[in-house]
């Protein structure tokens, strides 16, 4: 194990608090109780630090960063003061969620921007979630959401946390570059009765075709969760309701795909017209 | 546990060699040993049954199947003089990917088609994917394929299995109403040529607007697989290249919400046409 001699302390032991610390992190309780979350690989911890987010510590292990990239990187992060908590290769490895890691890491403060300043006519638009349940298809839509300049994302509801390591993962980073708000149904309704912003639903029962339907600005995209769609409830919050067809004996997509026909519809129109 | 008097043999044992076998589809290797490959839940018996797939056995735990559809079903495999498997609940469990499994699965013969019979005249097109290393994104594709009412999919090299059991369940059951092909790029080149069927692909480096672009029939779309893309080799199989815009920071989408995005594209403007 190669330990660096300029620098004289490199946490050997997995058990390290600090260490704990940072794996206690892959638990939602623990990442709402402490306001932070980790993320790791070169591409995150760039955009963490590019994109100013609020980083609490960054993990590093001289010997696994090799790109010249992460040497930049590393420059970047000692520019900035950022504290820097040094481990070995067996340490990093113990944390980290792929085979063949980067050597660096970060943890960073989570960023909520309350709905009272959350405004609706920046980027393409909101993306409202409903329940989403699986980390994967928040983080995917995460990605497209950065892909198309939408503003953010308001979630409702107790479902998947964007913070969560398999969201920030398929997210590929692109959560560096949102907002995020969490929202009740009322605060919805008052938000968008205040903004005068349009909230446009989908549901496999609408009769309007996605397609043949012109989007407002501004306006806020709601998505159901998985399976259900939209509750009642939530489609009740919408001005209007559309529908994207299908043909085949299917009556959903996956809500990660379902999300970026979407937002492609809405974003083709926009700069088209 | 309950056994029903009339029906004389219910496995009892998670190690028996019915069951062994069944558990050994969850790899690879025995997929393509055997040709087989397991599901489970109403929702894919019934598309398996219904479709007419060949069903090597059915696999059954009368005490989990409550269902009225499920009694149904049962009904429909029993007409079909499928062979029926009991075991008990706790060897469904074994097998059983979910916590609350229906008490219903099959074990089914995987279908492919040959490059030789496929025709690129039926449906809206045929989609052929690089190495797609996510079954859970293939699966994705596979779900917005049957729903756009794609032929099916033309599988190049080595990539994930549709018959892999995230692929399958994340199909939500579409796979049975697709076609499968495998192929090389030498065959892929001389089918188009012989159905002078367009193959049009995806690249970032395209400089012809995806949205902008007109799509010929007969035709199949390329995707490349997660992060590179086509490769150049794919790339010169192609007619053509399109690029999805972005506006973000990232460089690329998931593959799965790409391939919607474009699928929907098509569709449209063929349903518009």
């Amino acid at each position: 194990m190669r330990v660096t001699d300029d620098r004289p302390f490199v946490i050997t032991s997995r058990n390290h608090a600090a260490i704990q610390q940072i794996r206690s992190l892959q638990h939602r309780s623990e990442r709402e109780h402490s306001g932070l979350f980790f993320t790791e690989g070169l591409r995150f911890v760039a955009q963490a630090v590019e994109q100013r987010w609020g980083i609490e510590s960054v993990l590093l292990s001289r010997p696994l960063l090799t790109h010249a990239f992460g040497r930049r990187l590393l420059r970047e992060v000692h520019r900035r003061r950022l504290r820097v908590v040094e481990v070995t290769p067996e340490v990093f490895h113990s944390i980290a969620s792929v085979d063949d890691p980067q050597g660096i890491g970060a943890v960073v403060r989570q960023q909520w921007e309350p709905m009272s300043t959350a405004r609706p006519d920046e980027g393409l638009c909101w993306v409202c979630l409903g329940t989403v349940q699986s980390p994967g298809n928040l983080g995917t839509i995460v990605r497209t959401c950065e892909a198309v300049g939408a503003s953010g994302l308001i979630l409702l509801g107790s479902g998947a946390d964007p913070f969560d390591p398999s969201a920030v993962r398929s997210s590929m980073g692109a959560l560096f570059s949102l907002r995020f708000a969490r929202s009740t149904p009322a605060e919805l309704a008052a938000w968008k009765r205040r903004h005068a912003c349009a909230l446009i639903g989908t549901s496999a029962a609408a009769t309007e075709d996605y397609h043949r339907a012109a989007y407002p600005e501004p306006m806020a995209l709601f998505m159901g969760w998985e399976r259900q769609g939209l509750s009642a409830e939530e489609q009740a919050l919408c001005d209007r309701l559309v529908r994207i067809p299908m043909v085949g004996r299917s009556d959903s997509l996956n809500v990660a795909v379902a999300t970026g026909v979407m937002l492609y519809e809405i974003y083709n129109q926009r700069r088209t017209a």
